[in-house]
Order: C-alpha cells, then structure tokens, then sequence
C-alpha cells in the first residue's frame, strides 16, 4: 500500500465530493423517480444510484486497485477489507432527500487494510463538509471540531434516539430505550445517521443511538467522532463490523458505559 | 380596533425580530448564564429574558393599548385575549440554544379579539424568516408556501414526535404514540416548537404532536400552518386553548382524523 498518500485521496476525494453535491443541487427541484427496496418505507431514488455509479466510476479510473462497497450495487462484493477500500452512501438520509430536499448527506469514508483513514460528510444543500484524516483532528469546513466535553452526567445529554426504538421492535428491548429517553435531558431525531454522526462530532449532541444501521451509514461517521474524543461501538459494546449490520452506541465517552450496560437490550 | 394596520404592525414586527436576531447573534458565543425554571430540565437562560424585555418595551412604547403574552415574565397578566393581544416566545428551544447554538426561533404572533393575524417565526441562526398575515399566505423570506398536498396516506406520512412520549407520561397513552410511530413513514424531533410548525407549513413535514405546548410555543405557528391549509388542533380535536398549556396536533387535514381519533388518548 505503498502508493496510498493519504492527502492526495483526502483532496481527491473532497473535489468528487463537491462535484458529486453540485449534481444532486442542479436538479433538487426536478420530479424524482422513488423505488422501494425491501420495503416501501426504504426509499430509493434514481438520484441515489446516479451519484453511486458517480464514485464508483471516478474511483475506478482513478485508482483501479482500490475497492468500493457502497448501498446501490455499484461496489464490488466484499468478503473483507484488505487493502483499500471506500465506504459510499450516496445519499444517507434518501426520506429527507426525498420529502424535504434537505437535511440529506453524501457520506464517504476510506479505510486502509479495516482502519478508517479518511471521513467525508457533506450536508449537500447547507454546503458544509464534515471531515477527517485520521490523527489530524475533524474539521466543519475550514474549522476545527473541539475535543468533546469531559464533564458531562447522562441526566444533562442531549441523545438523538428515534422514536422508533421506544415502539415494539425486532431489534432491541424498547422499555429500556423508554427509560433512557425519560432520563435525559433531551432527545432529538434527524433523519440522516452521518449528519447525526456530525452532530455527535461537532459537539451539539451527546450521543446518537440506532439499531441498525449499515457500514455505509456509519463509516465516515466514526472517523470524525474518533478525532474529538468520542467511541462509536456495537450497542452491546463490542466492536463494530464493518462488513454487515450494526446496532450502534455512538457519543461522548463520559456516557457510553452507563447507556450500554444499563439501557440497552439487545434481542 | 380601528387603529390597527395590520401592514403596518407587520413590518414593525418584522424589524423588532430582526433587530432581536441581531442581538442574539452578537453574543451567541459568549459564556451563558443559565436558569432552571420548574425543573432542570427546563433551561431559561439570560438572554430569554433580555429579548422578552427588548420586546416588551419596544410594544409598550410604540403601541400602549396593545397587550403581551410572553413566556419569562415581562408580558402583562391576561385573562382573556380582547384587544390585540401580543404573544411571543423570544427563544423557542431554549436548550437547542444552550446545547447547540442553533436550531432555535424567536416567535412572535399577534391577535386581534383572539384570532391570529399575523404570526412570524425566525430561525435565527440560519437567518430565515417565516411569516404570514391572515389571509395573505405564508412565506418563507420571499417565497411564497405552497398548500399541503391533499393526497396524503397516514402510512407515507413524516411526523415530528419526539420519543418522550412514547415512554411513560403523564398526558398521553404512549402505547397509541408508539402504534403511531410504526405505522407511519418515519419520525422526526427537533426540539424547537416553533420552527416544528414552520417545518409542518412547509410541507416539509407532515404533522407534529406534542402533547404539551404554551400559547408562545404555537401562536405564530399555528397562523403559518392555517394559510397553507393546515389545521391545529387541541390532540383531543376540540378547538385551542390560547391562554394555558395544550397538547396540540398540527398538520395536514388528510391525517387528522386518522390521528386523533385512533392515536391519540389524553389522560
């Protein structure tokens, strides 16, 4: 892996990210075309797969050896992630894209032999990038995210927990989740885990709990959480995999353990 | 009333929140001082109190027959809403304020013998006004709100519930909030009343419950959301109280019903 200078993608990487936004922006107002994956609330957009195959072919071209696993089938079938490898949601956050025309991310990550080098969050129509080399701090633009808070007590957090997770689930005890969300000082609800994954990272919310979430909803994500101070864990508390389905704990360190240990339950 | 032009107390109102933006502004990074109010979790901090009183004096010197409903206490003691009738909430989302610096409103209605004729909502940090007049249309800045679709499932709806009540409470069967949450497309929380009823008169969003509001949470909103063809509601259907605390439905007509009659058990 020789040839992988981190700066050089980092800026590339960036530069497809612009592009990529500017795209999706020219034709927000256009009428979309929705299918339904799996299920008709799992939103897919023409738009989604059009950005997919956008990467999936610059990258590609550009640096042939590295591999991609990303949403809409554009990526390669990964058993692992040896060497280098990009972690693409084209559009995380497709109800917003689709109902709001804001509030969506393109969330793009590049991890070397399973370390997460690089994480890329731009919220599309804010223009604000999110993002990260590994060991170099996060940044919001051209600003430096603060280490998170030392002092904080789980009673005064802020958790972005959807109301979904307090209903009857196949994932996770919901009275817990209850309990939890009756303790906090406040709980809130995006609609995009990498821009809820850039909150955490900016320092505006404590911590952000969902179920399920796949690797291309978090990778970039736990990149920019990891530069200021904060874990991003398996909701049991072990690592995460990076390959399949994830219940996730993401958020300040000071909370992780009391919210694992004592609220959730996982089925 | 024959001295109220509705124009003109418009464009004052409008100037007032600007200014009043300004200040907040101007000092949103230095250190805050912050109260609790009923309990901890109710944040007021001091500069609730410094724009309510901005406020305040402003309407007090220019228009002296004019009365205010206001949340911290600079407001007049009314037992009814004869007259023109202020209400304002000088930072909706007091603990986005505190924990976020954003994502949080000045909201400031007027009423004129109890009906809502001019209702403006200022997402301060992001500098977005939404506004109306009755009858007039509401607007966001200078765009025009289109009407809320009149074709709308309650299963392809977005609302904005936060999970709080989906636990445990003391005003709603969270049992029915928590049927209502896997029923629908999916949730959202915001933490600001004021910019959930700009969202919902946006059509951005497609209702929102909370299940216990004060006249400055919602006076302004709910103005935006009737010119759009929305409807607020007392969660029990019955009409608004505008001098206490309500559980409040707002939202598209297509789902009112739906919500309310099955969703939707006040204790």
């Amino acid at each position: 892996m020789k040839n992988f200078d981190r700066y050089t993608v980092f800026e590339q990487a960036k530069q497809w990210v612009y592009e990529a936004g500017e795209i999706i922006r020219a034709s927000i107002d256009k009428k979309l075309t929705v299918d339904t994956k799996s299920n008709p609330n799992d939103l897919v957009t023409e738009m989604d797969k059009k950005i997919e195959k956008y990467f999936a072919d610059e990258i590609r071209s550009t640096y042939p050896t590295h591999r991609i696993l990303a949403e809409e089938g554009y990526g390669d079938e990964l058993k692992g992630l040896e060497g280098i490898v990009w972690i693409i949601d084209p559009i995380d956050g497709t109800m917003n894209f689709v109902h709001q025309k804001r509030n969506f991310a393109i969330s793009v990550a590049i991890y070397q032999e399973g370390i997460g080098e690089i994480g890329l969050i731009y919220d599309v129509m804010a223009n604000v990038l999110y993002h990260a080399i590994r060991g170099e701090g996060a940044f919001k633009d051209a600003v430096r995210l603060q280490p998170l808070t030392q002092d904080l007590k789980l009673s005064e957090s802020i958790l972005l927990i959807n109301s979904i997770w307090c209903a009857e689930n196949s994932k996770v005890n919901e009275k817990k989740i209850q309990e939890l969300t009756s303790l906090v000082r406040g709980t809130r609800a995006y609609g995009s885990a990498a821009l809820e994954f850039a909150s955490v990272a900016e320092g505006i919310i404590d911590g952000y709990l969902s179920m399920q979430l796949q690797p291309w909803d978090f990778a970039a994500g736990v990149i920019l959480v990891n530069e200021v101070g904060g874990v991003t864990l398996h909701a049991s508390g072990r690592p995460l995999n990076l390959l399949g389905s994830n219940p996730i704990f993401t958020g300040n360190q000071q909370i992780k353990d009391e919210i694992i240990e004592k609220y959730i339950e996982l089925k």
